[in-house]
Order: structure tokens, then sequence, then C-alpha cells
């Protein structure tokens, strides 16, 4: 760690996000550097997993949702990649004095309706105010609850397993990008967010045995990828062609310079699983609603010098490396 | 609801405070307004019980803690005061770009002390980072789960029931704000800050019948025994002369212009017991470590116009009115 002050980039979900987690605060908090994953398993409840997540995301209102449904599907996704069915959150809220209490009910309905169609129930909260100039804005934490339905504990990223996506990637960090931005583009780019629970329940109620799953958040498809290969001691490998991303989706981060493995989803689901699953898995995929667009896009092969690589269209290969920082501040 | 904006005073745990959770964001996230407790039961599993709070104190170091620490102990002491075991907690930042790493990792490192020091583990969290000037410094949101050890949903406060506290008010509203303001009284003022689940067990394990509990942290006791007295249908009548303070803090509050039943308290407790249980339920606090002052500070009766009333050491009576906002901002 040789930075002496946080930076924007400490938040970004790369290479300083996980040094600053890895060196200072785990460690620091009493824990070794494995210990604080997404979601835990509760110290003699080891059945029910615990997550948490802030939410800074700006601006709080974007198309396909704003912070307060994000905030919720953010921290139901975090339970459901670990295996564990959301069955409650906490809603917390810090607010800077002179916010418009209209657009506060407006943000916390659409918490509730998300909340709803996640079938979770808000059942705690705190308020807080500062006053104005202290926050900008809102920011909104979470937290969740959720019972296992299906231990990883013991399984892994397995040479020859296959990548499944459940759809097109980037969406969420244009959609907010945009808005931001005031870019227009020609088609309107609507935010993934959504809860990925119906997904992981699909594939387990099929039979699907998930070896490993992650929702690629802040830093991307490229940010997840290239920690769980590290992690699990596997390269992974993916199809450039089989990637989905919507057109105008690639058209905006050409136009932004952005690399569309390295920008947030927040409704997307990675699956790693055995290669014999592979296309019964899809298929599940596919016929869970909002699923239409799955794909497999990779899989594990032996550990190389890099984590993952991408095949090009062209038959060539390209390093894909974690972001080292925030491409996009503020996108969850 | 008559404001259109949040004013500081949604924040101070008073009417406004309550009107905002109430009439706005309970049942905006499609609860009932009795939905959101400090602490609530988990769905389908009912032993365990959920909590969170956000916290923005300024200073972030203070007498006798820091916003580490204090984020640990509200937490755990909400759980605590409804009957459960705290052991697991969350932790999350939302720090501000230009942050001192190694103020950061004080923070951490005080925060896993009082995880430690509470018998709990940190088990999850996140970062975010803002832009300078969109934060002021940090704030921390931290969650909790516990295991109910004492089921309190079919007890309630009842008329002769006696109150006890274990110990001094007003000491860590006191601690912060003497810091912030820069006064310098003689003595130094240290907040309470600290874990309340060592009294509770030890009232349990001595057999006593907890009939209500509560922490009274913003708004202090004033607001906390007005919330209680109204939904359980009693007045309550406080003794004065009991009401246990430190000297040096009374002088601040005067000094300040306080009630000192108004201000926050991180490590107090109050308890409803009956009559019969209430000289054993004060040795039992004395004896327990930190609570060598604890006192039998009032009593339950029969509902009248107001909730609270105090009985002076002159005999004569005063009202004591839930704060209806925020006399000191930013205390947690």
């Amino acid at each position: 760690m040789e930075k002496k002050r946080i930076v924007l980039a400490h938040g970004g979900g790369g290479v300083l996000s996980r040094e600053l987690v890895e060196e200072i605060i785990v460690p620091s908090a009493g824990g070794s550097p494995s210990a604080l994953p997404d979601a835990a398993s509760v110290p003699g409840a080891e059945d029910f997993y615990f997550t948490t997540d802030s939410f800074v995301v700006k601006p709080l209102f974007f198309n396909g949702g704003d912070i307060g449904s994000l905030s919720v599907h953010g921290t139901v996704n975090d339970l459901a990649v670990s295996g564990a069915e959301p069955v409650a959150v906490s809603f917390s809220l810090i607010i800077e004095e002179g916010f418009e209490i209209d657009t506060l009910r407006r943000i916390v309905e659409s918490a509730g309706r998300a909340a709803g169609e996640s079938n979770v129930s808000i059942i705690t909260g705190d308020t807080k105010v500062v006053a104005r100039g202290e926050a900008d804005q809102l920011f909104v934490n979470t937290a969740g609850i959720g019972i296992c339905r299906h231990d990883m504990g013991n399984t892994g990223i397995k040479e020859g397993d296959c990548l499944l996506i459940n759809g097109s990637i980037a969406d969420h960090g244009i959609a907010v990008m945009s808005r931001r931005k005031g870019i227009d583009f020609d088609t309107e780019i609507k935010s993934d967010s959504a809860p990925v629970w119906p997904y992981v329940k699909a594939l387990l109620d099929g039979g699907i045995d998930i070896h490993v799953m992650r929702d690629p958040t802040r830093g991307g498809m490229a940010a997840s990828l290239v920690e769980l290969s590290g992690d699990h001691g596997v390269t992974t490998e993916l199809y450039e062609d089989s990637v989905p991303i919507r057109d105008e989706v690639r058209a905006a981060c050409e136009m932004l310079g952005l690399d569309p493995l390295t920008v947030a989803n927040e409704g997307k689901l990675l699956v790693y699983v055995a290669e014999s699953d592979a296309e019964k898995a899809l298929k599940i995929l596919r016929r869970t609603k909002g699923g239409e667009g799955a794909e497999i896009i990779g899989r594990a092969v032996q550990r190389r010098a890099v984590s993952v690589f991408i095949k090009t269209s062209f038959g060539g290969e390209r390093v894909v490396e974690m972001p080292y920082g925030e491409e996009l501040p503020r996108i969850c």
C-alpha cells in the first residue's frame, strides 16, 4: 500500500480496491485477508449468509432504476451468488439537509418495490441527516440475510468448466454514465439492475451443480473474472464473439473510451459449471425471464501466467486485466 | 408531514425523526408504521434479530471513542435491548477522497477492538469512495445479527413497573460536543460508548424477567421514555434526585443550554421490571462491571395526559417532552 490518502480509485472495484480491503481494512478489523467475502456465513448459524453494501450512485435516478432499487438489488445479489436465498434486508439512509421529501419518498417506494420483486422484506432501517454540503444528496446502505440453498464451500472452478452469463454486459454502467454526462444516445440504454436469485434458483431446481458464481458489478466482468480465476488457480478463456454486448452499449463504450468488460452490471450472473452441465444450464438460463440472451462465454483452462484472456474474433488472444482503479466513479 | 425538505432535525431522534420514519419511510417501503423497530426478527428464522445504523459523528475521534468503536457499540446495543445476543456485524465505509489511510486504519482497528470486546465478529463489509466535497470525511454503516435470548414480544410495561438505568446519563453527547466546540472543561468528560449486552446477560442469568429495554441514544432518555411510555400505554414518573448525572456533565449542559435528559448516550440501558424484581435487578446491575452507578430512577404509573414527568427535588412535577428535533447534530 504505497498511497497515504484515499483516492477515488480505491472505490473502483479494481486493484486498488482490493489492496485497500486486503492490506488495510481486513487486517485492521482483526480478520485474515480472505475473511471479508461479499457474503459470509453467520457464526453459530452457518446456514445463514450476511452481506452489506453502501450505495453512492450519481445521479440518483437513471434509466432502469434509481438508488433505492439498486440498493436492494445489489445486496440480494451478493447473497444469491453465495448460493443463499435472500430473505430480509435493512435500509439505512444518510441524507443531506435540504433534500426534497417527495424525492425521498420516490426512492424509498422504489426500494420497497424492488424488495417485493426480490421476495425479501425490508425489516429494519435507520435515518441520519447531515448539514448541507456534508454529503452529496443521499447515500444508502443495505445489508441482507439469506438462507444457504447451495453450499459452494467445497467446490471451486475446475479446469474444463464452462462459464455462462445470463445476458448482455455493461448496461448499468453506461446507463448511469450517459445520464450523468447528459449524453443522448439514439437508443435508450437501460440499466440491467435486477435480482439474480431467479436464475440461481432455476439452475438449482434444474439439478445443475453450480461450481462458482459472481455478480460482476464494480470493475465489471474483468474484475470478477480475474479475481475468481486467481482465487481458484485457473485461467479463464473468454470467447469474444460470445460475450453479449448490445450494439448501442458497445458504441457508447467506444465513444467514452471504456472497455465494456470493465463496466459495471447490476443484474448479471457469471456461473462456472462442469462442461457436461453447460448446455442444460444455458437452456435453463434462457428459459428464465430476462435470461433470453444467456450465453456460454468461456471456459476454465490450465493456469497460465495470465488469469483471463479473450480469444478475439480474428483468432488472436488479448489479456484481460483487472482494472486498476476507478474508470467510472459513483456507479453504484 | 408539513415540511417539503429534509432539515437537520429529521435526524435528531425526536418528533420530526419519528414523523419522517412513520409517515414517509415505512409506508413507502411497504411496511406498517410499527414495522421498522430498532431490531427486527428475521422472517423464517424468528430466533434471529437484525438491525442497522449509520454513523456520521463529528468529529471522528472523541474522548472515550471514535466512529469505529461507536459504530460497533451502536449496533450491538440495538440487538441487546431487543433481548438478542449479538453474534455478527457488518462494517461498511463511505470515504471522502483524500482521507488519510493511517486515520482509516486507526478507525478500523478501533472497530475491530470494539467487536472483540463485544464478542462479535465483523464478517462482511464494503468500501465506497466519493470525490472531495461529496462527503464529510467518513461515514460508517454497521448492521448486526443476534440470537434471541429473551422474547419480550408478549410482555410490555405494566403499571407499577420500576425503571432502572445502569449509570450516568448524557456523557456521550457532551463528550462529542465539547470536542467539537473546542470547549475545555476542567474535568475530562468521556463518552460512555460501550456494549450493554453484559448487563442484559447478567439480568437474564439472575432470573430477572425484563419487561422492556431501550438504549437511550439520539434524543436521549427523554425521547426513549416518551416513545416507550406512549407505545405501552403508561406514564413514566422519573425521580429527579435518582437520575445519575455527573457534576461536570450537568455543568456542561447548563453552559450549552441543554437538558441532559435529551442528550445522547451510547452505553446506557433503560430497563422496566416488575417492582418485585427491582431491588434484585439493581444489585445485579451494580455488580456488573461499569454498572456501579446503576439506579432505580422511576416507575410506570397509570396513563395520564403526559407520557413522562419528572418529580423534582422540591416535590414539584415537570413534564418531560420528546425533543422536537436536533439539539445536537451528528452526535452518532
